[in-house]
């Protein structure tokens, strides 16, 4: 049975659904959530405009049942707090619950940010016959935490680029890096590519990711590394955060109403 | 005599001067100038869009007299063919003529990219008692190339991120980054600083600057890095580009028609 993304974000609220999106409401965008205290939102917001190949900023969310400036991304009956599938909770910045909503932990005090996933250009690489190697075998994707700092934005020093990882045989990366290209909301090109790339990011072992599932390169691939989404996520654990932040858990999206091609347009 | 930036472009225009524009037209914001071939200008654009602390994209110029967009930052009479008072031309991205205008080498086929610069943060640093090092001593800011690499975006690979310097004690850099902070197209807070930032940058000498003069630190300071404008100018450097491509000759820059408080607003 096919959903639409605000049929699939009632099931959400409701709590009859509770997984995974990768796949669902096929076509349609996902995005990333953080949640942060106001205090520190402004520095946070700084770091996605000064890093934005991975902290690509979609819209901010001050009132939980609507996007700011009328953000066309997410249309109708809508609030952040229950649409997703599930979410972590952190207190002074480490994990401390993961729960189906957060009603009951977003304050006046919070501002949301949704960033932009990879979803969309994978299912145009799928399209072009560059399906990526993760999902032929139904993983997840493979993503390091690397030694490559981000611009530092008041708070938030020292934190890590988190890059996300796909084999490609050395021929087929000029049309990888072309069709992510133009997704410029979603991480665009690759940032990197190669073995040289392994040393460069400062990765130890490319054969033990920091998150997602280990996958093994065949001779005649090489791997190629994008800006990664959970760089956000990364990012708060770096900072003290006073108070309680939230997020969606990985791989539990929120489902927006653009399409893939839509988000080529932002 | 104070001149305008209106006036002091014309004397420019008619080749009355020449030199360097560090401290003219005093509280007056000024720019970087790229001026390439159409057929990279896509990829430059999108090299500035995912790198934009080193490279902040102010404007672009697709015809020589007027501004895209109707850009506030120059207004009235304008030709940015002869409004710098020294150029850079570049053949088949090599460097093959400095001249006080590119009327005869701007074609239909160029764009312009205007770039911001790290002068108008200077001025408040010095407002605030934190007078960057090398203006005391009349020298040049340093700079250097580092093993950073800028987000790649089409044929603009493997292209280093260029950072300038200026020494402070430990205990001022807290103001200093919240002052810089605050000139978001200007290369905002600095990227990074104290000397394990040396390593981490790969500067292989710090008393030994790629571009600018050397200045020696004394034991109380640190270095602290930032973007620098000479970013776009390296990148350049490091594509085959086919043809005629431009640029204002450093510290040759244009002066524009909106103050270093106004540069805060963009």
């Amino acid at each position: 049975m096919f959903l639409t993304p605000q049929e699939f974000r009632k099931e959400c609220r409701s709590e009859k659904f509770m997984g995974h999106t990768s796949g669902l409401c096929k076509g349609f965008a996902q995005a990333n959530l953080i949640v942060l205290p106001k205090s520190i939102a402004r520095d946070f917001e700084g770091l996605c405009l000064r890093n934005p190949v991975p902290c690509p900023l979609l819209a901010k969310i001050s009132e939980p049942t609507s996007l700011d400036n009328d953000s066309p991304i997410v249309k109708g009956d809508f609030d952040i707090r229950t649409d997703i599938s599930l979410y972590k909770v952190y207190k002074n910045g480490k994990l401390y619950d993961e729960k189906p909503n957060i009603l009951s932990e977003w304050t006046s005090e919070h501002i949301g940010f949704l960033i932009g996933c990879s979803f969309s250009f994978e299912q145009e690489l799928c399209l072009a016959g560059l399906t990526p190697k993760h999902q032929l075998l139904n993983r997840n994707v493979l993503m390091y935490k690397t030694k490559k700092l981000l611009n530092p934005s008041g708070v938030f020093v020292n934190c890590p680029y988190v890059v996300s990882m796909r084999p490609y045989k050395v021929q087929d990366i000029e049309a990888v890096r072309k069709i992510t290209s133009l997704f410029i909301k979603t991480h665009g090109e690759p940032i990197d590519w190669g073995y040289d790339a392994v040393a460069r990011l400062g990765i130890e072992d490319i054969s033990i990711p920091d998150f997602g599932d280990a996958i093994t390169l065949d001779e005649d691939e090489v791997p190629v590394f994008w800006g990664c989404g959970v760089t956000p996520q990364a990012a708060l654990e770096m900072v003290n955060v006073d108070g309680i932040s939230m997020s969606h858990s990985p791989g539990h999206m929120l489902i927006l109403d653009i399409t893939d091609s839509e988000v080529k347009q932002l």
